[in-house]
């Protein structure tokens, strides 16, 4: 996606650690335009798929989420970070990795608004290592769902995340690819 | 705003402690065409304003301001929680008293992202005894910027909120006012 590209080459900066911080559009300030744009392209991706709900975590991932159901003109649902140790027996849960924070996170998801008959699209902000998609792919396995496909807004082609998911048969969408990062600089696949 | 009071009315549900569960359509799943309207509502009440930026607390005010954001035509931005102890210097930073919770929270924005020239309108899906408005204006403060308001999706008029935020000259705008909770039935204001 062009539009996109423009804009993590112009306000993307690259952080130690490859952490590519593009928090003045997509994760802390946010382009409503933009994030259209994007809920737009996975509608296109996806709109011949049946999806009937589009999943996410929260935080940043929620407002490609929101374009992505308003597009489709699905439900979203976000799953929730947990805090409290116990769980509570009307909520779906997984444990996500975080390899850049080097912690572990439970998310859940209520009983209520996953069923055995949803087709799901899951979006996220990143693709890195693909922890947080296959976690909420655990929780979609819990409910009975189908899993339509993956909508990555930037994937990190240099993790593994993509090979991963395609090896567990999960259908990827990244609307950009990060092939590398050249001394300080980002370079797109193709 | 008829269409939101009927949701509340068809979806939402009274737990113990006057808590309203909305989230069905609000808090974790969302509505992506409820919330279209409700940026539209937000649109036509603060459009005259010469707002610049909307300003919102992960999670559950992101949807409704990324929605407010794409009808105004400007960039939003949300204050992150945060986890650890010591705060950038690079951040704007407030403390937020949950009163449901019970615990305080800080609350960051990036000082990339709000500046003296700006004019910010401050979205929520809650308005209870006004912690995350307050806490969102003293950042708003920190920054220099001008306070246009507060949009509020549903207020419960019968905590102290909006009179405390009223008192302090925040012009507040609340789509759904619910007057009292009677047998565990909502009424709204008129």
């Amino acid at each position: 996606m062009e539009l996109l590209k423009e804009k993590i080459l112009k306000e993307g900066r690259v952080l130690p650690g490859n952490i590519i911080k593009v928090d003045s559009f997509l994760n802390h300030q946010i382009d409503p335009l933009l994030i259209k744009e994007i809920g737009k392209e996975f509608c296109r991706r996806f709109g011949d798929r049946g999806v009937s709900k589009v999943l996410t975590i929260e935080a940043s991932g929620i407002p490609v989420a929101v374009m992505t159901g308003l597009e489709l003109n699905v439900p979203v649902v976000f799953a929730k970070k947990q805090k409290v140790a116990n769980i509570s027996e009307n909520v779906f849960s997984s444990t996500i990795k975080s390899y850049t924070k080097g912690t572990d996170s439970t998310v859940i998801v209520s009983k209520d608004y996953l069923n055995d008959m949803d087709r799901v699209l899951i979006v996220d902000d990143f693709l890195a290592e693909g922890q947080a998609v296959l976690g909420l792919s655990e929780i979609i396995k819990q409910s009975g769902a189908s899993l339509v496909g993956a909508g990555i807004v930037i994937e990190k082609g240099f993790q593994n995340g993509y090979k991963r998911l395609r090896s567990l048969g999960i259908h990827v969408e990244s609307l950009a690819v990060i092939k590398s990062i050249e001394q300080g600089k980002i370079v797109f696949d193709i």
